[in-house]
């Protein structure tokens, strides 16, 4: 058995895409929800005549079905567009604030601060949307000196819903531990920010040390989680937008997967 | 630390929705993509103003965010009617056939049939869809009884993804296991309800043996997949339209979770 894991499933997609082109046009019919700019996919015995589809591009990278992918499929650049603009992210924000609220809602955190719940910080606790406007989002290949620019800057905006859950989770006495992939040489930028939009009493901030730079998004984490355990932490739940803020060990009974048809962290 | 689980997330939020019955009513308003019937939340200090939108709930039922919920909130009846109608579903189970042919297509099965990717059966192999239409979608009590009664029928129609699915993957030498919560007592219609919309030769169909009736979906799945690598099996992959059908040992390397916004099975 030869195993080797495609690096891109929706570029590879894309290849598929050009091959099967003359019946992929003939599919192309939008239905009467959200379908615009669906272009559906066949499997006629074992060939496959086609695929893809803005919503089920969606569906498989929130589930975490499709992996390992770089852009989003170009045609779904105004249905992302349009999902991070026209409130539905926002409300989809709300929906995951209320979820979590109902799971914390019968535990009472001890008085030593030490019950926590660990939230990510981009596009959980702040937003990257004007960064990605002018990028496509995520349509274009991230470049990663022009987005840490970005960051410098720090401008980005609270998500209310998450700013709104963080109060509340403060107001009952929760700890909240802030945990990046950003870098140690961001940690000022990024509390100033922090706490420029609102968010403020956070029980401690991790980010990225030199010494993790290379490690994989899951594997950092991981560590830095089980170091909190270490350190008496009890953590409940882990909220992010990546499926990889929410594997490994120690992430809590719970996690919250966030919505980000954007971009994807392995 | 107290720690009680609620039953029922959304079953819980109706209450909350009654209580906050003057505020929803100023949130309803629908934005331009598909959100018909979203009804808002906000958090105003430590105060939950209100909750939810279908969009939402289709997000966190899918994601795994919400959990135990009975019912699908009253109000997404026809939104979720319209999913499962409207030919959204369905591309939806395209997308995710051909996300398991991109994760397969590098691997190549051995000649001694003991490769295989785990099936679930309903909302996976077959659809239990016209049975819901007439429970409205599953907005109604789930009632055990009348679903049997349904499934011993043996009329459930095959998901035509996951048919074409099968097909390609037998035809590159993939074994296929059927691994479901029905009963042994259902083994003969389902098997018959199988072969008669097109799946056959499957390497084995696994059900749920009288001593494992009450067990949880997870360790009865858990305990099936550990016995079959016990007996040499290679599980690559595990499908199904519940996170309980893909979480506990031996999934496979990845695992591909199927639409299903009607019911939950914990």
């Amino acid at each position: 058995m030869l195993v080797v894991r495609s690096s891109s499933f929706w570029h590879n997609m894309s290849i598929i895409r050009v091959c099967f082109l003359s019946t992929l046009f003939s599919l192309l019919a939008a239905s009467s929800l959200c379908m615009e700019q669906t272009l559906g996919m066949r499997i006629e015995g074992s060939h496959i005549v086609m695929k893809t589809s803005c919503s089920s591009f969606f569906f498989n990278s929130q589930v975490n079905n499709a992996q390992g992918w770089k852009v989003i499929p170009e045609e779904c650049e105004d249905l992302v567009a349009r999902y991070m603009n026209n409130g539905q992210y926002a409300v989809d924000m709300e929906g995951v604030a209320v979820a979590v609220l109902d799971y914390l809602k019968d535990i009472i955190p001890g008085e030593d601060g030490k019950d926590v719940v660990i939230f990510d910080i981009d596009e959980t606790a702040l937003s990257n949307l004007p960064y990605y406007r002018k990028h496509r989002y995520g349509a274009e290949v991230f470049d990663h000196p022009l987005f840490s620019k970005w960051v410098e800057e720090g401008v980005a905006p609270a998500i209310p819903a998450m700013l709104s859950l963080y109060k509340v989770l403060q107001a009952e006495n929760w700890g909240i531990v802030f945990m990046t992939g950003r870098t140690e040489s961001q940690r000022n930028i990024t509390s100033q920010n922090l706490l420029d939009v609102g968010y403020s009493g956070w029980t401690t901030l991790l980010l990225r040390s030199p010494a993790e730079a290379h490690t994989s998004a899951v594997e950092y984490k991981t560590r830095k989680r089980l170091q909190l355990q270490h350190e008496g932490y009890r953590i409940w739940t882990s909220l992010g937008d990546q499926w990889s803020d929410l594997a490994g060990a120690a992430v809590g009974n719970r996690t919250f997967k966030l919505p980000n048809p954007m971009y994807h962290i392995p």
